[in-house]
């Protein structure tokens, strides 16, 4: 069973019984419920599991417990929200490094203050089969604000918000003993260090030109198949559309690698993944004009259901190769 | 380190940053946050591990389900609260059984329903080291009902909702194979399937006489010394005022233990902890009066700090001995 077919199956056994306060229950980035008559409630849970989502042998605490927080912020920056408070539970074997703990603490202190984000509750218990972090963020925005998955329209050309790609391969290099090499810094960083897009999420909900966002966790191919599901389209992505990045292309020559599928389902990208009507292009523009935010137009939004990657081959034949879903699963692919 | 010291020490480095909205941090069974003009928000994390927290070899999935719910749950009744939503992270090893985690779904959507608590996110993980579930419980209610563990005043009487010791009890009988005997059914259900007192926290907080509160997660001696030190002060506990409970003498019996030990620190009892003026004894009766709760004096708050046990030997000595923090702890007993 894969994590969204088992995803599914619990949500269909979990019942949601009416609360009037709830806007928005499970299935996006965030659930979203009222808070007053102005603003909603923003909300989301995320585990990290030592040797699944992290390695503590090259992982140094005080990049993890940044790290920790950072990917669950970035559940409320796909909204546009803003975050607001952080609950931190951690979960430790017999006999652990108290130093290490920590320093832990120390990078998710610090994560906080960058974020604005207050911690204002936690947890810690025995843990034997290895360091575990379960997070709940819960940020805020205006009601008319929030950006949902779905909301996406025909013809709405899809944006990625930086480089995609780089976490996996810096990942990969330190499972091929290839840390450390100064030039692949901006990689390993990639992975080690995340940085949520709380600012350019909260332009974007403000904006009101965005029909549909999310943040970028498991992969272009997954995230964007969740976010035409649940638009009821489908969308193609151009792989000359996608981000150059010449250090890709350098970490995957040095490990004889193809860099499409980090770019493709690498995943823990972090970036912003949204949609905006082709008329609603100069306006974009505007959004980012005074950041020097990069926006990449990867792809279309289509009638036609689906995620579906068109490479031209080198005597310019176009090819086109389905993609949905081929991203990071936790059951099926680690 | 305890884990006591350890939250200590996460907290001194995790500075609290001011947010307007913020009414209560770290420090107790929720946080507490501004919602509207009327009305608080409450949120607790709670994270439970295999082997650790609870057995699957005989912890039937639906009732661990519920337990979960529950246990976080509880947090809000101990401050007086209504549940309103939940968040459920879980964490599955490789060839997980797919029958166990529904049937463990089917507990949480009941336990959600009995608490009239909405389930509106999630996440699944792998967890290769075994079953991990964190929950984050938010709670709503009238700003000025909240009951803090601090605020207990000097001679209140101290008060616990019901048995003590039984989840302990019925934990050791499964330990120790004598798990499926008819009539220790309710030391059984103690353990796995205890019920957060959701009714009575809130009845107790409308009531306006109730000084400081908690509830029972690990043991009496615990958390009383939790309550202690938050209100500045001490409390005794009469060993003779303790719920009396001839199902625990028996299964003492059989084990060849003594029942004491699981009263003051056997935990997971999830009663409430609340102390009341003494002049206020009778409005609490009413309280009460419809429901059929039974409250059971077992203590006084004192001026000398620390918590005391006092018994009464053969010879109707008194024997004072102290108890503070002697219950469940997660880093130097288990």
């Amino acid at each position: 069973m894969k994590e969204r077919d088992l995803i599914a199956a619990i949500q269909d056994r979990t019942v949601v019984a009416a609360n009037p306060s709830l806007l928005y229950g499970i299935g996006d980035d965030c659930a979203v419920t009222r808070k007053d008559g102005i603003d909603v409630l923003l909300y989301s849970i995320d585990t990290l599991v030592e040797s699944v989502h992290f390695d503590p042998a090259f992982h140094p605490p005080e990049l993890l417990g940044k790290k920790a927080v950072s990917v669950n912020v970035s559940d409320i920056a796909a909204m546009g929200g803003d975050p607001q408070f952080l609950l931190f539970s951690l979960g430790l074997p017999t006999g652990f490094d108290e130093q290490w703990v920590l320093r832990l603490s120390d990078g998710v202190a610090e994560a906080c203050n960058q974020y604005d984000c207050t911690l204002i509750g936690g947890d810690t218990v025995a843990s034997p089969g290895g360091i575990n972090m379960s997070l709940c963020v819960i940020g805020e925005m205006v009601a008319d604000q929030v950006l949902y998955r779905h909301g996406a329209r025909e013809g709405d050309i899809v944006y990625v918000s930086g480089p995609i790609g780089r976490a996996a391969a810096g990942l990969e290099l330190f499972k091929h003993d290839q840390g450390g090499r100064d030039r692949f810094a901006d990689l390993y960083q990639a992975h080690l260090d995340p940085h949520a897009r709380v600012d350019l999420g909260k332009r974007l909900a403000a904006s009101g030109i965005v029909h549909a966002m999310m943040d970028l966790s498991d992969g272009l191919a997954t995230d964007l198949a969740h976010l035409c599901t649940q638009s009821n389209l489908g969308a193609v992505v151009y792989q000359d559309q996608l981000p150059d990045d010449p250090l890709l292309t350098e970490a995957a020559e040095l490990l004889r690698r193809d860099s499409l599928p980090w770019m493709i389902s690498g995943g823990e990208d972090y970036e912003l993944l949204f949609t905006v009507a082709p008329r609603a292009t100069k306006k974009l523009q505007e959004v980012v004009a005074k950041t020097g935010d990069l926006l990449y137009p990867v792809g279309t939004m289509t009638t036609e259901k689906g995620v579906t990657l068109i490479q031209n081959d080198a005597h310019q034949q176009q090819r086109e190769t389905p993609i949905a879903f081929c991203g990071f699963d936790h059951f099926s692919k680690r």
